[in-house]
């Protein structure tokens, strides 16, 4: 990754961290150039961890001087520092659809994070999942539905990759590690999602820590 | 109110729904003229009122054809379609920051809101808190320190209230229902934003929905 010397995007676990994970794709998606700095996960991660809610540790922006430490925060200082990247949709309807569906997620599905927490090295074919989590799964299938058939695909707001499919894509994750039946339009998207290459090279990234990890508990 | 015959504010219960009241606020805040229209609070707010997450029935702004649904959104919303009322900072450093607070109240505080939930016709003297609430209630006091030294005060970014406020302004009416203690600087913080002319509004209508009530059930 190129160096910038000043510009730093702090995450914790690849692996566990779903917000670390939007920040790191929203952060590639803006084209920006950025320093990945990686903090232990004891110190930073906990909170996420244990279902409560994003910290203030990760994932946080530093650029120009200017410490962002939200991850809905983040999304719109890079709109506003890289219009061209075109992170939110050009019209105003969709950007404001865009944004209560980013909304949605930054602020919901409690459920869905409890019962399904992000987990990248895992896969449980056949996970029974409970009926509120349920619930949460079928509400974000129809934001993708209506997504879908309001603009056209491939991605959520057309034809150009942004913040609502960044901050969708550990959800897209989740339902592969915990075997979540689809109906083919949803399957299709959630492997489109799956085969963006920054998306690829950070589930590389996460199954690499693990054997590092590994490694290191061999040696010791 | 004035009525525009096509924009509403949908809300549910003034007395309990927090996301309604930031709502509210911003709404009001922009200048926008519109209606509110109230639903039933069993229909709307069963999932707040069980502290899971804002749901998409309320607020709900509904504008110029958008229907926008998840209160930071519509807080994005209002300050793209009414510029001239500055909800957000006018620098980009105080932009990037205000939007990281809103963000952590928007996303986190889970204990503050299971174990002080608002209800702004109570009042708990000597309510006992228990440390992880505590917990939160030390970085939001933490937050608006930062911000009042900062940016000069009298509100969290300088001079003008804004987004930062009306999305705190349910903590406030929380200290004060819960009997929080607080140090002068943030008492007196407190005190600002319940004396607001549309906080006021808000919390008297919250009132005089419970004598409603109140009539109705000795009626029947």
């Amino acid at each position: 990754m190129e160096s910038t010397g000043q510009t730093t995007l702090t995450i914790s676990s690849r692996n566990y961290s779903s917000w670390s994970m939007r920040g790191w794709l929203l952060a590639k998606l803006s084209g920006l150039a950025f320093d990945t700095v990686s903090v232990p996960i004891d110190a930073a991660s906990r909170a996420e961890l244990l279902l409560l809610s994003p910290s203030i540790l990760v994932p946080c922006l530093t650029h120009d001087g200017n410490a962002v430490w939200d991850t809905l925060a983040i999304a719109e200082y890079l709109n506003e520092i890289r219009p061209q990247a075109r992170l939110l949709p050009e019209g105003r309807h969709a950007r404001a659809h865009c944004r209560s569906i980013c909304g949605e997620m930054h602020s919901g599905f409690s459920a869905l994070r409890s019962a399904l927490p992000m987990n990248l090295r895992a896969h449980f074919p056949g996970f029974r999942i409970w009926s509120r989590a349920q619930h949460d799964i079928q509400r974000i299938v129809t934001i993708w539905h209506e997504c879908l058939a309001a603009y056209g695909g491939p991605w959520l707001f057309g034809a150009e990759i942004g913040i609502a499919d960044a901050m969708y894509a550990p959800v897209v994750t989740r339902f592969l590690t915990y075997d979540v039946k689809l109906e083919p339009e949803i399957a299709e998207y959630c492997m489109r999602v799956l085969a963006h290459p920054f998306v690829a090279e950070w589930i590389d990234a996460a199954k690499a820590e693990q054997e590092d990890i590994d490694e290191l508990d061999m040696e010791f």
